[in-house]
């Protein structure tokens, strides 16, 4: 079963911001993620571009990696991935394959989100709701690439 | 420099192929993929999405992880990647990370290849080119799927 309460979004999302923290802190692009099914973390993942020299280390990869890794399955269908940051095209894709049962991001991503593109891109089975902490996931990347560019 | 002889094509797509036949005695969805520098193999993968558990385990996702890796960087501008089935979403939206220099695929994917999305999913500067080995790359799916609805 996947979560819908609001209460326990907020609770959620705030681990994935978390995650975001600890993304900036390693001078990561600060976008974090966790998966949860039936009220339980099963899987905790930030931005980890640089340090890997990967395009694809991103938070929802990882978390999604992980999560099957636990579950000891590939589909998601009864889990509810966090993220802070809407997901772009290669994660939308991934959450796709993976029959994502919930998805709930924080800050929207008007240039470079899945959203962005004509065609739905997510499993059509995938629940979405959005804007849980947006000022707060939205404020971390701001204040990250506003010092990215004094350096 | 990215790669654009007939003849080097014709040649990379051969090891690719091999590559997905090597996906198809492993039991995999058979799809090979190598990527090219200056002439050089640098990355060979299959996709590996059932033993692994894992749905972001296709051949194109290992191939770029595994090219960065040796390259020590995460950009492909200067490589050609050759993959053996026409990418999904999710690949192209990887690809489009790594700013991929070129992209040579065989069989093409009506129904899930990056082609069937409106916008265009890959970086502007990659240049393609499809068909190398097309009728081999797809007869080795359909015999692929076809041995699956028997079991």
């Amino acid at each position: 079963m996947v979560e819908r309460d609001s209460k326990q979004d907020e609770h959620f999302m705030k681990l994935a911001y978390e995650e975001a923290l600890k993304a900036y802190e390693a001078d990561e692009v600060p976008v974090g993620a966790i998966v949860v099914a039936n009220g339980t973390v099963i899987a905790r993942a930030h931005n980890y571009t640089e340090r890997l020299n990967d395009v694809t280390a991103h938070a929802e990869m990882q978390a999604i990696t992980s999560a099957a890794d636990y579950l000891g399955g590939k589909y998601l269908n009864e889990c509810t991935l966090y993220v802070t940051l809407e997901p772009c095209v290669m994660c939308a894709g991934a959450l796709n394959h993976a029959h994502l049962g919930r998805l709930v991001f924080g800050a929207e991503d008007a240039k470079r989100g899945y959203r962005s593109i004509t065609e739905p891109l997510l499993h059509p089975k995938t629940k979405v709701s959005f804007g849980q902490k947006q000022s707060e996931c939205s404020d971390l990347l701001l204040k990250f690439f506003k010092e990215k560019r004094k350096v």
